[in-house]
């Protein structure tokens, strides 16, 4: 099974890198899809599943909390019970259906030992910026400040609920096997070449 | 002007998917040649000179010392005056020469004006042992724990004397345009992919 996982900076693209090569190479493409998934499996709200997973399970304690307290904080302020297996199997079960790019989601550690191409996706915070603009309306009535900070929270969060499960920091280069910086780039005429990288790795593998 | 810039783990392959780009490009290729040009420039010993480079300023003081003691250490342990100059002199100079490569020595951040394409190789502790088992007969008669300290001290380095000159530290994903795992690759067979995404980009510049 031909497994690549694209972890992304909000704003840097992946999701359009992920999309792209999905078509390129032939693959089936998850993102959204597996926020449904759990929501199926565990009967929870599909917007609370994806703040609970993209935010990290650490953001849902009152920040004045040490995570050395951790242990003591009330069951009802963790997440919901089963959120987390759902995660692991629904991502898994995607995996064992064929070759497959998923966006986010944290596949790249759950699928570790089915060793996928882990791609990552950068940008400089302008040009996340800009992207940000051009693709979400909602976001134009954001000063630069707001749209800095809020692009910064996203991260934030996918980081934490990266780091608890892996044993690299989320976009540590250690932890993938290619990390692309899209500044400035039109991401429609690099894909033929990250494609056929990863073809290449696969072959090799 | 087109300039790529390698920085490298050491054991990574970098050094090899520097030299095989610039064959593909037709760019002309820098390494060690640096180091010559600096000694003619300088009047000083190619060994000092390719130690101060790559092992960073602060190692030339003794462990004891603080950094924040660094302006009471006696002149004679700071490193010769000039080789820094020379360095910065030697790799513009280079680049204002025509495309190239270029290697190490800090030249994505000392050439940043120029807008280099900025690649990163790295590779896991195990990838980069067996290259240089292969690559070096002198490292046959380390142990493991020998080469892979000698590996991690040659890296620390690197990383002090980029991390003085830079905004990002070394390795840092948001400092490259390209981060390139070699982990299990063969280096010959992924550079077409690599050299491919260099000219497009450049294209697009």
């Amino acid at each position: 099974m031909k497994i690549v996982t694209v972890s992304r900076e909000f704003g840097s693209g992946g999701r359009e890198v992920g999309k792209r090569l999905a078509d390129l190479l032939g693959f089936a493409y998850y993102d959204r899809e597996i926020i449904t998934a759990i929501a199926e499996k565990s009967s929870l709200d599909e917007d609370y599943i994806e703040k609970t997973i993209e935010s990290g399970i650490t953001r849902s304690y009152p920040i004045t909390f040490s995570h050395s307290f951790a242990a003591y904080i009330p069951a009802a302020m963790t997440p919901a019970p089963g959120i987390i297996a759902s995660q692991h199997a629904v991502i898994k079960e995607i995996a064992s259906k064929g070759d497959c790019v998923i966006v986010g989601r944290c596949a790249d550690v759950i699928l570790e030992d089915l060793n996928p191409f882990r791609l990552f996706v950068c940008a400089d915070m302008s040009s996340k910026m800009n992207r940000c603009r051009l693709r979400a309306p909602e976001d134009e009535k954001l000063t630069d400040r707001e749209l800095e900070r809020k692009i910064k929270r996203i991260d934030k969060g996918r980081k934490e609920s990266h780091d608890i499960l892996a044993s690299y920091p989320w976009g540590d280069r250690r932890g993938y096997d290619l990390c692309v910086n899209t500044s400035g780039v039109d991401i429609k005429a690099i894909i033929p070449h990250i494609g056929g990288y990863i073809e290449e790795w696969f072959k090799q593998g």
